[in-house]
């Protein structure tokens, strides 16, 4: 019975048996957005076009695609959500490669190594591994920035909308020297309202997250020094020896029709993406919110609303994760508990807190989610 | 005068004083066949496709296109360079990547860190800075093959055909334990004869020097063991999080029309991809033999004729770039005599040997090899 009355979408059987994977933030939820505005998302490359390695050989980052640039700088004026003037643009394989070329940026510019890379806790769960994978004699990780008692000798992560769970901030240690990278993969106006344009010396940004094309791996950096800007695009050209053209071009292609959205007023309220995004996800997290107090077993983080710049109007906070914490003392792990459920989601743990946590995708497709709803609304 | 009748190609004046880059090995030599072959290597991709981190969550390599992975089999079924049977396949942000990821691979087999990693002279010149410039404690650079008197714990870089002779290699450190990676970058028709199809443990190929998309940024490595190739893989996560779908998708694309003007045999002469190519650098191979013959200060590297299982008759060889010698005594630095006429070339230093050569890209636009050949031709 069960498995005739399933739904089958996307190649996925939504029985009681089928394991829904919200551990990963793939961002998918867009994709009926990408759908309905059709052709002018499409992009066209020519085989014998974007064959060479260099993009802009005057440009200390000399693989940057000038269209890529323009777009995004086009699209963070609308948006309002950073500095751009007198900022370097590096272009990298999703903001992760970024990650790694600011700590090697960073760190080169440290006399005393290995530098101490830190972020609060709870801070994204692949902070840790980037520090400390490759073994490098550069920099190591060394955990939650608030336990830190070490010197100036360190790179704070800041991520901000915060990775799990939400929260805006400020860097913990941020009257003393040492060196910040502000990672604002989630500061775009589907998730959270627009306070101000941030404005640091180093801000990571994905269109992944900002505009759910998570495969194609396209982030970019506004750096504020020249020497660091410099050195990242170094890091990456020993690296990769640049970044995919193609990706580029249809990354500027995305943005470009999600700026346009809003500048050209003869356009209809369909084509505009933030719009879109926020309320999908203000319909999911309303979901969420009953379904959690309905099962009196789970909490969620709770925000003001705010006045967005970008919406002009006061606006709730809707994160790309749920970051559940377990207020039921019989369950010990909530990740253990959530896959007796057939649901994976990311345990607290890998996060530096406990395993009374995990972090659960709000940005899957609606047939994932809605079982996602439908499994923690139903379990006794 | 010498102005006016300069040519203004791509946005290049050709004067005496236009500066001539061949210092890189920048692919654009190939633009003229993917003009010619038109739409049928262009890419579409809508705005909706495609937006997922994952290609295939049953595969160890999650982010590889199931599309391209087929197109690179069909390649080298045709071309019988590798072989391709109980291999994986791990794509990569061009091959660079890939050197990166084999690297982490073998040496985290290994409990004696850092592993020693060795290359023959003259090596390609940036194997030296991908061992060495995050200063990891799991590896380090060693130098020449042929010098190491090290114990078996390495790993041999083994590039063949070699960047920056041509000289077609087999391991030095061949008979003894240690680990190797072979580097095929230029193991294509175009390049040099088609021996028999190469049967190692970790292979790399790239686009970039198969077909000439290096702005593409796409390689891949055929693994014969599935830990290492696990662990080449978590490389990829770790590093970038996979690989440009945009970018695989177009690579497929790609190699399909290469390797269907091969296997269809109503499409014209002119689709023929290594016909192309190797016509192309023969007539290049030769006017370079002749002037440097001519100007009496330069040697190059001889090959004996082959045959070729590929073109099915006895081939030349005539490398992706030109390996010179300088043999005149009054000329101290190669690489700075070039530069006193405007042609920018990588010395031998970087390559582990003396000033006396330098490395010149034979694979750029026809206007600059043009020049090169003329200024060689005409100094005194």
């Amino acid at each position: 019975m069960e498995k005739t009355s399933s739904t089958a979408i996307a190649g996925i059987s939504h029985d009681r048996d089928s394991i829904i994977n919200l551990d990963h933030g793939d961002p998918t939820m867009f994709e009926p957005f990408w759908k309905e505005v059709g052709n002018s998302a499409t992009v066209v490359i020519p085989g014998w076009q974007k064959m060479s390695y260099f993009s802009d050989p005057r440009n200390l980052c000399w693989f940057l695609e000038p269209e890529f640039a323009n777009e995004a700088l086009r699209l963070h004026r609308i948006v309002g959500n950073a500095v751009t003037d007198d900022r370097h643009i590096i272009v990298g394989v999703g903001s992760t490669q970024l990650i790694h070329a600011a700590l090697f940026a960073l760190a080169s510019t440290e006399a005393r190594q290995p530098v101490n890379v830190i972020s609060a806790a709870p801070y994204y769960s692949m902070y840790s591994g980037i520090a400390d994978f490759m073994k490098s004699g550069m920099f190591r990780w060394a955990g939650d920035a608030a336990a830190f008692n070490g010197d100036d000798n360190f790179i704070e992560l800041v991520c901000s909308p915060n990775n799990p769970d939400g929260e805006i901030r400020d860097a913990v240690r941020g009257n003393e020297a040492g060196k910040r990278v502000h990672d604002m993969a989630y500061y775009w106006p589907q998730y959270t309202p627009m306070r101000r344009s941030a404005d640091h010396d180093v801000m990571l940004f994905t269109v992944s997250k900002a505009t759910g094309h998570a495969g194609t791996r396209i982030g970019w950096a506004l750096v504020k020094d020249a020497e660091v800007a410099r050195k990242m695009a170094k890091f990456i050209e020993m690296n990769t020896i640049g970044v995919s053209k193609d990706s580029q071009v249809r990354a500027a292609k995305i943005l470009k029709v999600i700026t346009d959205g809003y500048e050209l007023p003869d356009l209809e309220a369909g084509s505009k993406f933030f719009h879109f995004g926020r309320c999908l996800l203000a319909n999911r997290w309303q979901r969420l919110r009953q379904a959690v107090k309905a099962s009196g077993r789970f909490s969620l983080p709770q925000f003001p609303s705010e006045f967005c710049e970008f919406f002009k109007e006061q606006a709730e906070t809707y994160p790309g994760f749920a970051w559940l914490r377990c207020e039921d003392q019989t369950i010990e792990d909530l990740e253990v508990f959530f896959k007796t459920l057939n649901i994976l989601t990311r345990s607290g743990r890998q996060f530096g807190v406990g395993p009374e946590f995990v972090r659960v995708s709000m940005l899957d497709r609606d047939a994932n989610f809605d079982v996602f709803i439908k499994r923690i609304s139903s379990f006794e």
